[in-house]
């Protein structure tokens, strides 16, 4: 039986390395299973399967964190796709929930459009069209069959040409717009508030698991409004429930601004995002909120008659966040030993270690693990009680700290004795412990997911805050751009012209990313040209 | 204000229509705005929008019952698909969401898999190519360019050809397959219980709205076993979840059963099947389980070492279940007024009509429509209080009724003063009502959903029950396959070839839709060949 009192090798990694059998790779399907398990055919070295350091590879720690989290996988067979394993799709579920209920309670309603669209119709809006077409996939057979040629073995070849090809969504403004079209005759049947949860299709050079996928995971508001007023009210709307998921869910900090005409929406007016900055002092777009002003109206027709009784074309706004919030939620929170999840995003939220020695350690000890997961359960915690056998404790507690679960308890006989457990969070340092009494166990954890939520936000928060910097003058604006190895945030001023801003993205590889909402206007001169400028933007490397 | 006391012409729908303003279509979008509301530019004769009479023309009543429920529409635009309009992608969601807790319930975890296939994997399993292929949407190329040629329009044409095309998945056993082959290893990683949701596109040449449409969205279960017989077990047990949701939440009543070698899976040993009895005596194929064998794992390589160490290929299964389900609940329930909705799947249970004839009793009733409203809230039931102004009472009845809610409330001033309301059941004669007392209405209508479920699934069994029929003669099967134009299921023996079940096919338009799986085995003679039999089989037409 499991002779060690862990406690002691919990401290040192490569300690618990050594009780861990199976690359992450075999152990994968069994954390699909229903409850963890493990090959134990091979056992690899551990170093090869380490997590690279932040400081060493910031984006070779990413793949690590996710690799060994068990989150996703690439596809290696369909080009810049990825197969969001268990734990991945169980952090986006939740995500999907907590978005769609502050959807519905801000009065919209899901749909489901068309995967596949008309190429026709991607031609209709102009900015649009150039936006996406070059990187749309293209549906232009529908059957194959199977060819045997002398001498070779059976291959599939395709047959029945569509005499119009259709094109998979990049993104559904145009079909939706065309059904706005239909259902829209009155002023009465606006706003019209829809939401979509759908795959959609980018056919992308440069992919990386969860920030850009040729394939991705998402949701599209489309809303149509009487007036340009009431849309921009539903942008702003759709930006403030954004951002209020991204601080309070997320726990991860964010600036709402506009971005600028380069980085606009094609065939938007004007797009508003959330911007994030990831431990390397990188920017991340998180969310974008698009006024899309009658141009998607007048390209598909959608008219209405107001109330004077006059016909007019309605005002639009998309607004959509993706599979990409995952990857943000790594970069926020994680560290050197995996992922750290903040409990409002958790699939398991405690995970209850028990400690023996035989067998009569082992069924008291389980039995008090048991009563406390059930405490938790009626505490509305997600819990899991790790009682396998197959596992040392270390390995345990290894496993559930780079899936980030944001709190292990451990329970031995000593503990019973005393009435407590022992309880580590995952987001300090892993020497640190407390004791809780037993009785009111789910209470206390409740308590403490509240206090960890918070300070994982205060934590993100603190660092971003102290990488938002202002700079005046081009050459501290290059100095400040990185700084200890990370990027920085830097709030500089801008002649407001696209050439300026691209010679500073040719320069430094910074580009805007957004006009800020929140702060007052400050008359201030171009960092590059020194011309006037009104208000400082955000400058970052990103994403 | 609204001067009718409506329950005088609340059974006369003629009288009703009148007050509706507006085509289904024109309404539409209205509904999709968070709250109803109408059209007024146009006010269409009724006669054109009535529901046709299921007894006039099945399949013309069912697409009706759709429009006027505000379901779907089809999406001319993409050959065989659909648009799932708010209150049908509502009852979606609402069986997702029960079918996802019970998949959780028995150990299966959600990830995704790729849309797309590579063209290769589909040939890799000899009868799941020959099954599919005909059918496969085929992306050839991942761009587009605008053309302009002298003295015509700018269009789009196609470029960057794929070297290997993809099909757009029509199930997904292949690309899984591959995965499963990199996570599994070991005895140790079994059994590994994967499901997916997701949309799927199969090229169908006859489409009809939720029941066979190009796309359509579904779940798909994917399991890998250590033996045949756990995989056996599987199969069942998936079943067996199918069955337990179609009679408990849907209030359908299924016959659980094996299919026959001609209509089994292209790929499977073996598929099972539910299948329901429309209202029309047609059969509907409601759910699937398959029982694939080792013929997947052989194809994409699937092995694991078993606890004697030596080395096999993984027993899989599959199991499924669409939106089909949608049309399968519209055709169990629904009469020639519209949709029915069982109350365990219906997004709005209570839609309460204040009634009132000026300001003062306006807020009056309203205010106890309210005080109701948050009592049905607060027990758990989804209720609107419809105080809208722009309509009657009567077209707000006319409306719920066709959308499908199970009861509608009423309460006016003269209700107000007994302290009751006045309760419709959309399952039962219109013109019957009962009074219930406002205190404990929530109570009172929970219990009444209870009352309305039960009812449902009685009666719809009831119907299912008559027409089940046992006939011995090929004779008497062509007889007894329509009485009173509706069809029946029928019990017969059949020698168990295929050339036989093709034979009756042909002969009278009837499948065999399932070996049952309940009853007892009773030797007899095919009802065409006379040849002997172990066993009843159920043959009817099906959807």
């Amino acid at each position: 039986m499991h002779a060690d009192r862990p406690r002691e090798i919990l401290n040192c990694h490569a300690g618990i390395a050594q009780v861990l059998v199976g690359t992450p790779r075999e152990r994968g399907g069994g954390f699909g299973a229903g409850r963890p398990s493990y090959a134990t055919s091979v056992a690899r070295a551990m170093s090869n399967d380490a997590i690279t350091t932040r400081s060493q590879d910031f984006a070779k720690w990413y793949q690590d964190v996710i690799r060994r989290g068990d989150l996703a996988e690439p596809a290696e067979v369909v080009r810049g796709c990825m197969v969001i394993k268990p734990h991945g799709y169980a952090i986006w579920e939740k995500i999907q929930q907590e978005l769609d209920r502050r959807f519905k309670a801000t009065g919209h309603k899901n749909a489901y459009f068309p995967l596949l669209i008309p190429m026709s119709f991607l031609a209709k809006e102009a900015a649009h069209v150039e936006g996406f077409a070059m990187e749309c996939a293209v549906v232009t057979h529908t059957g194959l069959r199977a060819v045997q040629r002398e001498g070779e073995k059976a291959s599939l070849e395709i047959k029945n040409p569509l005499e119009e090809p259709y094109v998979i969504r990049p993104t559904s403004e145009t079909i939706i717009g065309h059904y706005f079209s239909k259902w829209i005759q009155s002023h009465r049947d606006l706003p019209l508030l829809i939401n979509q949860w759908a795959n959609v299709m980018r056919w992308e050079m440069r992919t990386r698991m969860f920030l850009r996928t040729s394939e991705f995971l998402w949701q599209e508001g489309h809303t149509a409004h009487a007036t340009h007023d009431e849309a921009l009210e539903e942008v702003h709307r759709m930006l403030g429930v954004y951002a209020d998921f991204a601080e309070s869910v997320m726990a991860m900090p964010v600036i709402r601004g506009q971005k600028t005409e380069t980085e606009r929406f094609a065939g938007a007016l004007s797009t508003f995002a959330i911007e994030a900055m990831m431990q390397d002092g990188k920017a991340l777009q998180a969310g974008t909120s698009h006024d899309l002003g009658q141009n998607f109206g007048k390209a598909f027709d959608v008219k209405f008659q107001n109330r004077s009784g006059d016909i007019e074309y309605v005002w639009q706004t998309s607004w959509g966040a993706s599979t990409r919030l995952v990857g943000g939620l790594i970069m926020t929170h994680s560290d050197d030993a995996g992922l750290v999840l903040p409990p409002a995003l958790a699939p398991i939220q405690v995970a209850i270690i028990p400690i023996f020695r035989n067998d009569a350690e082992r069924s008291k000890v389980v039995e008090a693990g048991d009563r406390a997961r059930r405490e938790c359960v009626d505490a509305g915690l997600s819990v899991v009680l790790d009682d396998r056998d197959e596992l040392r404790p270390g390995a345990k507690h290894f496993e559930w700290e780079q899936k980030g679960v944001p709190v292990r308890v451990e329970i031995g006989p000593r503990d019973i004795e005393s009435g407590t457990c022992v309880v580590k969070r995952r987001d300090k340092d892993p020497k640190a412990k407390t004791s809780v009494p037993l009785a009111g166990v789910g209470a206390s954890l409740t308590l403490l997911m509240g206090q960890i939520q918070t300070s994982l936000f205060e934590r993100a928060k603190a660092f971003r805050d102290q990488r938002l910097v202002r700079v005046d003058t081009y050459d501290d604006f290059k100095q400040a751009l990185e700084v200890d190895g990370k990027g920085q945030f830097l709030l500089a001023h801008w002649d407001g012209t696209p050439e300026t801003e691209q010679k500073i993205k040719e320069g430094t590889k910074a580009t805007i990313r957004c006009i800020p909402l929140e702060g007052e206007d400050e008359p201030g001169r171009c960092v590059l040209t020194g011309r006037p400028s009104q208000r400082r933007v955000i400058f970052a490397q990103a994403y």
